[in-house]
């Protein structure tokens, strides 16, 4: 159900995992992108699933993406720790889907020697702010002190839905530190702002420097892309209605 | 898909394994948690599932807790039997799930001894009541009998859903004996009085005490609780509307 | 996933398939439940699935039923062919859960020497009729021209839905001959006129004798428990409306 | 959960593999028939699967079709390639059965000796043109810019969804080359005129004949089967709706 093809196996120093995955408002997804592109990382590993939507997507020179999540590798220059970056273009759509790839991302990751594990997603809010806190949980008191050093405003109460919440979660019983940060949006347009506020606390806990200015950018052209793949999915949703039949499930007949 | 911790492998006397979990109107739940927190009864094992939602809580001091179950135990210092108690934050979230975590739930609990089931859960009827009744099944006519001198009102049609239903009534498949004992209850809020009765009649049948004086307080936190998660989840709903999108399946892309 | 219990390896003489599960109409649970009374049919197994609705039923001393498929047998004191017939109280819920559950069921049949199977259920017309048609298919020529000569009305268009379907289908995987015979209702009743049309041209077609005298009793029995759990869901359903929350799904908590 | 009957094991030259499903439009399942017909392909092999919808379609001779997909085989009288071509009466109705089975029939396929894999489907505008363009995409740039030399229309965004995508896209991961075209259609009809569209590109990139005549008769014999389905499907749902209970999910019951 899980294949996982290694490209490299990096030699890392102490490396955490880092993670973000397609969700609401798109925040951890675009941490992640960011931080790949920022600071040039490499893949290590990519993961196909049964249970991503079976479907393919079209890249803009006509070749395709299948449905995978990936594995990202940074070497840290300085003397801070190395990073694991995980992301994807999909999320499983079943619970056991969901369960079983946060355990085989995180089995990797540990294989990979990372000892604790942050996940970057949304805290939304439904209201625009100017300067967007950041939200965030952890596996152990100590974790929570650690995210409270760094000004992060601790979640008392509630859950953390999909695999973003799976992915720290789960490492508690992996014996590993999980971290949970969630940019504050409102939830209504791919966040820039969120997604910087999550980055900088990520990247003050951790003591590595990440490049803010194309995030912005890089925002709007998320934000572009999803509008236009909403626009096809709305234009797909009314074909199939005015048809009278589903979309996903035709008529079987005999030839 | 199932994972279970052993974390004391008790020593009982012919236990007897009380359990309920969260459904409807709270009812089992509410006297599971009363019933482990007034007998001080200890953590014997925690039961994972990939067939939980997908996700994870919160805790009040920025901690969190994976979905599970758990069972607890309790060496009774009088002549009475030593219980089993079962509880959890959630219920699998499909069929498969619930048939496979209530018959690995039953044969841990052989594995410990025991030698009856006996579920806790709501008779919902929508009406407010003063003197909540207590509705049971069995496994056997003896075990029917047994609740009848109880002053249990027999159901004599209809179904049980869930792990409530499936606990007691796949124990019969393994030769132990199942009970399922249902507080009546509105269905409206979590009922301390439904829970109660249900309590007061295990009580009675196991020759066991349990002070009451906390319950009503006990459904009052946990009915603040729901209501505060049921607003989280309304604005979650409302937010995902607004956009347009459902709020777990967001649009995958290219980025 | 599936567990059969084995209660009686009856010996029989060539014997037939005969099933009717819960569906549309119930004509084929009510003439498989008519044949297994009236024959005196033996139960030679039990099986249960993992697919089948996670619920346990009442019945009406206050025991319980569990969800499961029935497999009776009847030695047929003349000369025709002994009898195999497969009953139960719930189909699968999912599509692989009717498929296997299809093919285990077939594979004891043809253990327990069955040569050919057939399904009896509905076909559902929505009009009220007076004497009603058994339409059917089969899975070949020479066994559709069989149903032919015993005044089948043939069908040669559209589908036959769920395990009744698969049923006589797969057995033509098996290289087992398949027939189905659906009784022509309005669908809107527990219709002992159509199971007494289906079990008319199957008694004819397999040379036995059936007294239909308490078939039209058991169908107003029928009746009447369907139309009390039809009050009983419904009510059910209107009560977790009013509390605004899924009757499903209850929100997990922390006690 | 899947089981391949193989009925001729093929000796071909270099074969493609070419396929088409029920889906949206019905144009990769209608252009795939015509092909299989026009050209007098044999079939090689059956699969099934537990993922395809449980039921089975009945055939205009009283006889049954269970659902399943089909691999033929032609053996090109010229110096072109032989072909297997891929269809069937359904698509698997959940993730991880669709990719299972397209992982499944590409590795046959691989087996067969196919180096390539040509997937036709619809595109879909909601707009009736007189003379539909072809869309497409590949697994490799230089596939892509084959078909641009065969005036195929490259698609630069979006998804293809369903076995039709997934079956040119799981190529890539084992190493094959894997072609899309998607034939421009209203969607509201079966559409010859896009699975001729299809076939000609097909047809020319591949340097083989195949002769359109029959294909507008074909299309309009596919229509009228459909639409009398559409119809039978209609009353089903409306006599359930009328007896209040949903069609697949009778209330269990016990006799």
């Amino acid at each position: 159900m899980i294949e996982i093809k290694v490209h490299t196996k990096p030699v890392l120093r102490s490396p955490k995992l880092v993670g973000g995955l397609p969700g609401s408002g798109y925040v951890g997804k675009l941490a992640a992108d960011h931080l790949i592109k920022e600071l040039g990382a490499h893949l290590a590993a990519e993961i196909y699933s049964y249970s991503f939507p079976p479907q393919v997507l079209l890249k803009d020179d006509g070749t395709i993406e299948l449905m995978k999540n990936e594995l990202y590798f940074w070497n840290n220059p300085t003397e801070g720790p190395d990073l694991l970056i995980m992301t994807g273009n999909a999320q499983a759509v079943n619970p056991e889907g969901q369960y079983e790839l946060a355990e085989r991302i995180l089995g990797l990751s540990k294989e990979f020697g990372a000892d604790s594990v942050y996940m970057m997603a949304a805290y939304i809010t439904g209201r625009y702010v100017d300067r967007p806190k950041v939200f965030g949980a952890a596996t152990t008191s100590e974790a929570v002190a650690e995210l409270e050093e760094n000004s992060v405003t601790i979640m008392k109460e509630g859950s953390v839905v999909g695999m973003n919440g799976l992915l720290f979660a789960l490492a508690k019983l992996q014996g590993i530190r999980g971290y949970c940060l969630l940019g504050e949006t409102s939830g209504y347009i791919v966040d820039a702002k969120a997604a910087q506020a999550v980055l900088e606390v990520l990247a003050k806990r951790l003591d590595i420097k990440v490049n803010m200015v194309d995030l912005e950018n890089r925002a709007k052209e998320t934000e572009k892309t999803i509008r236009r793949l909403e626009e096809l999915e709305r234009k797909a949703v009314e074909q199939a209605t005015k048809r009278g039949v589903s979309r996903e499930r035709e008529l079987p007949y005999i030839s």
